[in-house]
């Protein structure tokens, strides 16, 4: 049985190889694709959204950009981690077709309140400003989605500051809209991510898979592994938000428990941190979840999995 | 010549005089009404707009309902000042009409978007939400509009709050949002409004205008004044939403200083409080202004008037 | 009826004049002069206060030097209004005597402890971080003092940022810990401080003493108008710390109004703001003063008067 | 050879247990032991100090008395854990001497400065008030203590909130005043101290001693489990102070990593929670230390010895 998802993603290395993963997996129906400020602008992320489609040969999934900025902050980009362009490393083919004139956020809607209740998967790679709009402007998808699944935050671990991840802090006022909603939601976070690390027999498989999309893969990871090197010391690059697509596809990839969980909104040290409450079981009418740990081999071999289902495309 | 307004609303006492005023007052055109929770939930007052308008015979104006809540925030209603069904006092009539299925957000970005760069002027008096919402949505609104004038805040005067104003403080970051965005922006807050006091004279010049419409007006203050006297201390009541239409109408109903404004977003006594800095002259590049003095007969009679022209509609 | 004070203190030009006057009146008996980080480093605000003592040939007086720096926040001076010295100006004297080994907040306690109940008078024109710690290590001191009559914040208006005055903002936890304590406290803040300018003819006035004191009044109300005409736009100089005293010498200086009072902790645009709360008339329980209006004429021939009776010491 | 310490405690459960342990222990040579308000009142904590004392027969060490309250928040006990006295469970003996009428900030001041530089560890296990004050009336203690190992915080654990420790969050300006300090500082906090546990062979070892001393642990552990058990669903209690007396005495009986800390004083969610930044090998200049890792056997069998030493007093 398929599950359907919305990417809601900003391409962005390791968006780009979740778009891979959610269109070649068999498991996965991609119904839409948005786009979020973050890893670089809306405009950058929206094109390289749509080339990434073109080297998978993605066609029939609506694409519509997004917000271009966080809901209160001051915009920021990760061009330490992804370059200018956001997706630096190998040459973009000039998209195939284009992204929609509907809003990211009136894409989301309609996709959600047109298909049937509990169908639609929501898998946030990126800031979340506009799942928060999306949840604002109509309320009634937070009880239509199935569940949200997003890669963001961490409870013991940060990236863009020592306590919280880049997802997550670049528009902590929506991440706070979206933790609190009454969806299922499951964050996998950099507890598990950089977990997901590409080593080199990860490399050498997708190698061997040997297409266009997959040594398309192979110059994201090479560019990804200096930036992680040089930006936070990374031997080898963790891979983070094809780990929220891959629970889609098979939560037995990843351990998960259910924790309370929270946005700080106020902290001058701890802004944007996802605090987790471990002191006790969590309450009944708990209905957030923390990825803990990933099986990598698993992990790793869904990647290679799609780069070999998605082959040549025309 | 007449200036075209989007009123955005939450009746509300004081939001159901300033529509009255808005569609009596011969230099504004009103091309759009839309309705935000505040003073009551979104189903209410927007029910309580549709009411007013039919008692005073708007038509062809289309009305939208809005956000349900706050971005971030908890939700509160102000039923203390205006009752359960945030119009007490006179009984309501049935809606004449219906408001559109399109969003508030959407109807505030199609008007604009729609109409000559420059000559729509926003004019919020509840909660920033549908405001916000709609420059997030679509940024270019913000140069697009002529300009915002709206009620709420104060930059000495709390009520809410030793230090906040309700339509600020229960969306502090819709606030924040809409008071950063590069527009010019009015803000006709408590120092201002504080002025408007529905004192005895004024009550016998709308009793003397003696329509179906001025009586609906007696009713609203008669409420407003007990509400305002028991939980407040006032001896007349504020009138503080037709202030905003008030200047858009004529500038010379007040004074307004240019001066920078912000709002307080992590304050533990000072939350959703607009800081204004009047330690020196605002510098070339604010946008920012506050109403400082009423002319309280001036508004007044545009009040009377705009009930004479209304008469009795059929 | 002599009133005992302890002067707290971080000379600083209105700090010097404060202490001259709290010399020179005869209703005020000077019964300790402690010192605070402030305008300046603790060293130099001590040298500057015993400087300001040999002037005024005060002796008898224990001096003690104080806090360093602040509880919690880095520390900061107002080199931009009281030059590198934090008395920049008049030549000063050596000192004739010796702050005691003691420290400030060991002379604070000693004194309140062994005078009657109810007899001292605590005069903080600096940062309060000698008096939080004095309160925090003595908490019965709380009971045993008169009251706090202090220069610092301001109900409307701010100096250091655009809500909040230096002598809370640079130690706001110190701040909080005063004004929440349980003694009467009078805030005599920028709101009052600001009518008390040192227009022409009350330097005229001063210059007509024509003392060596007075002479060096003269030479720190230069300096000062010069600074605060650079740094602030000032015409004449605001002369706080002295209003703080004069309050003590004759209520019928300035109007003070019973307000509840708190100092902001946590705001991004307010920390260390001084917000009361004028929302209805002030609770049974609440201890918390403002100055409001100052009776300017009064209050400089004090000064002057002070002057006068201190004559040229030998 | 002997580490001297001054031991800051607010018994407390297992700070009689960390007393004792001091007090046993042949490399520790006790100098002070002072009191700080926090599992219960001051007045409380410290009786509880002089009778655990006189349990273990110590003598010619001076107690005192120090701060009442936190330095800004409100006052909290630990009624839930420790009981109504602080100390419930044993019947707690009249104590055989006194404290001093000197505060304790003054004897941590006399202490250090009167020994020679570098010889004096402050051993800290309740809130930080008493520290923090000493330091900010005396700066030089700073560079003249060996060094500051704490029990308090936690850098992935929180027991009073999600992510605070008591003994911080009580009083988190003065943890943010100590964490901030010039000193070496080793925080042993609940990552660690939950390794602590008084598993049933513990309690056995503890039992086989057979002494009155050794009786009066027993009673405490019991109690101790109890309220463990039902306020935090514990199997064990962590017995938290004597961690950081173990580490003085010996440093094989724990991990440490050296990592930057601080504390957060305005989070929402993360008020007083003591932030590590694990991201990259901390700074040459970083003083700050986390334990990680106990040797459960080791650290038991130096409670056990100092049970043993200690024997039967007179
Ligand atoms: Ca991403
Ligand atoms: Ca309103
Ligand atoms: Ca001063
Ligand atoms: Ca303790």
């Amino acid at each position: 049985m398929t599950t359907k998802i919305i990417l809601d993603c900003d391409p962005g290395h390791d968006d780009a190889i979740a778009l891979l993963l959610a269109h070649g997996n068999p498991n996965i129906e991609l119904v839409a694709v948005t786009t979020v400020h973050g890893n670089q602008t809306i405009e950058k992320v929206t094109r390289n959204a749509l080339a990434v489609a073109t080297v998978a040969g993605i066609t029939g999934v609506p694409f519509a950009a997004g917000a271009h900025r966080p809901l209160v902050r001051t915009p920021e980009v990760a061009e330490s981690i992804h370059g200018d362009s956001g997706l630096d490393g190998p040459v973009l083919p000039e998209p195939a077709f284009e992204a929609e004139d509907r809003h990211a956020v009136d894409l989301i809607i309609d996709t959600i309140m047109s298909s049937e209740p509990g169908t639609i998967t929501l898998v946030p790679t990126g800031a979340l400003t506009n799942i928060a709009l999306a949840v604002r402007k109509e309320p009634r998808i937070a009880e239509r989605v199935k569940e949200v699944v997003l890669m963001g935050g961490g409870y013991h671990v940060g990236n863009w500051s020592a306590a919280a991840e880049f997802n997550i802090v670049i528009d902590p006022e929506a991440a706070h809209i979206v933790f609190n909603e009454k969806w299922k939601l499951t964050m996998v976070g950099l507890d598990l991510t950089h977990q997901a690390l590409a080593t080199p027999d990860v490399v050498a498989a997708i190698a061997a898979v040997d297409t266009k999309p997959a040594r398309f893969v192979l110059e994201l990871l090479e560019f990804f592994a200096e930036s992680y090197k040089d930006a936070q010391g990374f031997d080898h690059p963790p891979v983070h938000d094809p780990c929220a697509v891959a629970l889609v596809i098979d939560p037995s990839v990843m351990s998960v428990v259910r924790v309370p969980l929270d946005i700080e909104l106020t902290g001058s040290l701890t802004l944007g941190m996802t605090v987790a409450d471990f002191r006790s079981a969590a309450p009944e009418d708990c209905t957030t979840y923390a990825a803990t740990d990933l099986d990598h081999a698993k992990f790793w071999s869904l990647i290679v999995d799609a780069l070999e289902r998605i082959g040549d495309p025309v």
